[in-house]
């Protein structure tokens, strides 16, 4: 008989933005005739940049002659080189080009990367946290069972208004951590110091960490790091995802990459190490046969100085739209967080409104679509993310409806 | 302290392909005069099809003007509607086109389906058979112990001369059945009365069949079924997989889709049912984020009768190829299957020599590469798959040069 992983059983619910999707579908089916601001979903609303569009070009007509086929899994070398080189090597951060891996997404690997463990590590994931970190490690029956909206397995890093949005150290032993910056969904980043205790802890207590910087390109101050490789230690205990869906504007055309170094190690029960590095390959090698040749080739050109250039651009109009959205709701007296290394504006939901409460207010009367803190996890509750990828337009007139809104 | 997952270290030395790769290469560096003729990985040499090609001009032309973003986890609707029209509907197979799944590709589907399974159920594999299918079950720990080339715990679906390559069903209860028909590597095909069999059983002992139909579009003879679905029962215990890799020329470029009737289900502990359609969804909203916008438009007019036109005739193309290799081994005494409904051609070894033997006499002195068929299991040992994608002239050429080897 074939037999469900009853861990599956364990997931409250759909996933997140497939539930608000869903909610969004049906006010929209219901009342055709009003005009929705999305400011939800983290989703690009720039086009592609020019120069990828130019490459992708030049690419098709290679591809009209010569075939491209089985690439390696792991990403051309000429993509891989180019990152390496323009976001690390020439920042001063030593990464060789095979520590690179080239992706379909940040969500893959990110999902897929728990794979490498023992089922019985204890994994310590932020509160509010990017779901699909607790979702994935739950699938692999990690998670224990879910109780009051949280599972008794995970240790939660909380993160609120009294800590400023950065977790402490976890008081228990931990494994595997979890850590994004500039975060999703609350847009606080950490200063070196604040990471320089995340690496620390990791190498004391031989554990590791997973830092997701697939919004590294937002931050705009000066002493707020762009990679955890920036810090001293971290190639021992830390492997970094990153994409270029939130800066080139790659969301619906899929490329992102995880730097591995190569001094990473896992343990077996007896103590001896193994190389991260190699297990990746593996896994790889076994269950995934690279990124289209053609999107890797559309990739490269981000890594030039006219491609950076453009993303910088997008960018900048995006980090504008969340000056908007700050600027608007800071009027209305309601606080946050973010919204200035970051596209994410993190704001505490006014008249003590539960996340779910304000969702459906906004999306019923002033037909505005954000994302409810709770979705997040337990410490969301009480918050609400808005989004800065939008027309410029429709930020400002998403700010004039939340004028409207009566409490 | 972070922990392996121990059983990664189940897997012997490294995947099939690289380890090749890696074979191939060190021997051309060492004799880089001479010309390798590459008939060993499954990997396409005509470039993409005019329709395509004219598709992804103008999808890019549109990406220059207007976002794609992030698209639904399981293909944009114009795409399965496509799908499940021209491959089922048309011939009469009831399939729905939320019954497809758009993804990267086959191995990543194959690779990952395991995951909706509990750890405990008993794995049947064909024996030769696509490396893929065993190591993704060997990762998630349902291998037992690697002993004399094969897993203690998977029933092995034995193929050879003499049951002519199709394997007969399992004495003993198993869960999870993987057959591929047109088989990678053997080539062989089965009848409809054939897949009955399977059918019958896997209804008879709530199995789930997970049915590789990645060469599908290679089959000429009439009486051989494209689909597990034209099989009545179908729709209640198996899944399919198909791809455009081999097909449209994809497999540099990543299309494929997976096939999930709403009748399936699997079973708690206590026997209550789930439909797997609800397990899959879940599976990849939360891990998946969708194939490229960009190829899902290539893909597209694959299912045009311009498309199909095209793809029939590049896939003749390599049929001829398959009918060269095939008759010109023959000619030389050696026994074979496949090559004919297929682009493998499985061939029985010359004067008992071992599969690698075999690889490294071909590489060695006549500089052709095939893959050695214990490479795809015990009964593999003995047999080698040439692969009929390449050039005419350099099938011609490998077969010429073959003439040349001393026994």
């Amino acid at each position: 008989m074939i037999k469900l992983n009853e861990n599956y059983n364990k997931l409250p619910g759909n996933y997140l933005f497939t539930e608000i999707g869903r909610q969004v579908n049906a006010y929209q089916q219901a009342n055709p005739d009003k005009r929705i601001i999305r400011l939800g979903i983290g989703d690009v609303t720039k086009p592609l940049t020019g120069k990828v569009i130019s490459s992708l070009k030049e690419v098709v007509l290679d591809l009209e002659k010569n075939v491209h086929g089985y690439g390696p899994e792991q990403g051309y070398d000429f993509l891989r080189n180019k990152i390496a080189e323009n976001d690390f090597r020439s920042k001063g951060v030593n990464i060789a080009d095979d520590e690179i891996f080239v992706s379909t997404g940040a969500k893959e690997d990110t999902a897929n990367f728990q794979e490498l463990f023992s089922s019985d590590i204890k994994i310590a994931v932020p509160d509010p946290v990017y779901p699909v970190y607790v979702d994935s490690n739950v699938m692999a029956g990690r998670g224990g069972v879910y109780k009051g909206g949280r599972y008794t397995d995970f240790v939660y890093l909380e993160c609120n208004q009294e800590n400023n949005f950065i977790p402490e150290l976890p008081k228990q032993p931990v494994d595997l951590i979890y850590l994004c910056f500039p975060n999703n969904p609350t847009g606080q980043v950490a200063t070196k110091d604040e990471l320089k205790k995340w690496v620390d802890y990791a190498r004391a207590n031989k554990a590791l960490i997973l830092f997701d910087a697939a919004y590294e390109a937002f931050i705009r101050e000066d002493n707020i790091p762009h990679s955890i490789f920036e810090i001293e230690g971290a190639r021992e205990c830390a492997v970094e995802f990153r994409s270029l869906s939130k800066t080139a504007g790659f969301t619906g055309t899929r490329l992102s990459y995880t730097i591995i170094p190569k001094e990473l190690v896992v343990y077996d029960n007896d103590g001896k190490a193994y190389e991260l590095h190699k297990l990746w390959l593996r896994r790889q090698t076994t269950k995934f046969n690279g990124t289209a040749y053609l999107i890797q080739k559309g990739a490269e050109v981000v890594f030039t100085p006219e491609g950076k250039a453009e993303v910088d651009a997008t960018i900048n109009y995006y980090l504008e739209n969340a000056r908007i959205i700050k600027e608007g709701i800071t009027k209305l007296g309601i606080s946050s967080t973010g919204g200035i290394n970051s596209p994410y504006v993190w704001l505490k939901t006014p008249a003590n409104l539960s996340s779910w409460d304000f969702f459906h207010k906004l999306l019923n009367e002033v037909q505005v679509v954000g994302t409810p803190g709770a979705g997040f996890g337990l410490c969301g509750e009480g918050y609400f993310r808005l989004s800065a990828f939008g027309e410029k337009s429709n930020v400002e007139e998403a700010i004039d409806r939340l004028v409207k809104l009566k409490f």
